[in-house]
């Protein structure tokens, strides 16, 4: 298999205090999906960092009880009829016909039937089709985002006694905290987020901004979306993919928050008071 | 809907260089799993931290395209029938007759068919239908296993330049690092490494050791278990489920291994040489 970047260069503007730097380049981990196919069958669709793939499927399906040795597996290919743009994002596992396969109770979720490519725009496209773009995005300064993450860690009394819990919390237009919640998992600490919000009935939520602990992938700015929110900022990195929805569908990026310092992915800020 | 615990206390052995403490009292954060229905189907069965359920599944469904307001919801409730033990993981959810629900796309690898009750004992004795026991658990020393996380660090070039990446790598018995993986999803790193294991003819894996730049979830031990690895080790902190499916299938789980500190959640370090 072809071999794949691991990294984008990605333009950021770095906020350092009350200062505001030029614009500068960052390095960003790579994300674009990759459907897995068996049999012909497509039974899931993986985001993940391009490279290793057929060791990925191997893997994947080993870990899914699938296949049991070196032997279970005929070859692993490359979708072969792929667009350039979508080339080594679509792997078929080739079987022998002794291994039996429960395709019920294998497949995943697999959001996008494309024919034979996939690639990060046609998964943002994908979920184009579900979710509108932003309409008017929410302009916040450095200094209401500076003080969400102290706002963020009083509320995570479980993460204080365990350090293994993820958190998100969604704030007003000034910053302040509306509804925060911990999970074991970060998509679902999210999904309680905005669980509460639609029950609530605050939707949508383009006044608002979304802060998560950790890191900000693909999935963190869809669902983000489907509630309408603009600003949303996380205390570690965000992937390319995050990167590039954020751009295509209005919305903020903050990465690495932490003490006065913040980097801007996508989208702007308003300027300081 | 009743209150839920979110953290579990469990009994961990702390070893602070070369010294192993008696056994102390450790607080972990809960993982369950949480079935979802809509209209009496089972659509998905997430690991969650129990706690405000009736979010997280409205979450799942906004952020799904399902739903996309407070009145596109009816009702939703805890699984009547359950038995007393499994009682608050299944949660149903009541749409009007309005909402369309594609249940093909909806529907996410719902791997046990319980018939109203599932809980994290059900969960485990569901994946022990497909993995066995380690047989010969491996006894590594405390030193061995302090040993790994410097070799991990220089194998993370990604991480180094992005701060966006998990890592998974496996070592021998005498601790040499055999192969490393870095990807933005965990499930995926941890799927190269075992892919890379699988191809290579190494299985079983009974006399390696996994070590995972984050947190010990669920899953990951699962994964560990369908290559039969017998010890495996994270930088942070492991769930109460990772903590009780490696109790129940012999394997040997490592938490928080910094520097020359680490903490035995199941299991058996070999004594020092």
């Amino acid at each position: 298999m072809k071999r794949a970047a691991l990294t984008r260069d990605w333009p950021v503007r770095r906020v350092r205090a009350r200062g505001v730097a030029a614009v500068e380049t960052d390095v960003l981990a790579v994300e674009e999906p990759l459907e897995l196919r068996v049999r012909g069958r497509s039974v899931a669709v993986v985001m993940r960092t391009p490279g290793h793939d057929a060791d990925l499927a191997a893997g994947f399906l080993l870990t899914e009880g699938v296949v049991h040795s070196a032997d279970d597996i005929y070859d692993i290919m490359q979708c072969r009829t792929a667009k350039r743009a979508e080339k080594g994002n679509v792997v078929e596992v080739v079987l022998p016909k002794g291994v039996r396969v429960d395709f019920a109770a294998l497949t995943r979720h697999v959001f996008s039937a494309t024919s034979c490519g996939l690639c990060g725009k046609a998964t943002i496209e994908a979920v184009q089709q579900h979710f509108s773009k932003v309409q008017r995005p929410l302009r916040v300064t450095a200094q209401v985002l500076q003080s969400l993450p102290a706002q963020l860690n009083a509320a995570q009394p479980v993460f204080k006694s365990t350090g293994g819990l993820h958190a998100t919390a969604l704030f007003d237009a000034q910053g302040t905290m509306l509804v925060a919640r911990e999970d074991v998992g970060r998509h679902n600490a999210m999904d309680k987020v905005l669980g509460h919000a639609l029950r609530a009935d605050w939707l949508p939520l383009e006044r608002h901004i979304l802060l998560v602990s950790g890191r900000v992938s693909f999935e963190i700015m869809q669902k983000a979306l489907a509630a309408r929110v603009s600003v949303v900022a996380g205390i570690s990195a965000p992937t390319s993919l995050a990167a590039e929805f954020a751009r295509a569908n209005h919305q903020t990026l903050v990465g690495f928050l932490r003490g006065d310092r913040l980097n801007v992915y996508a989208g702007r800020l308003a300027p300081a008071r």
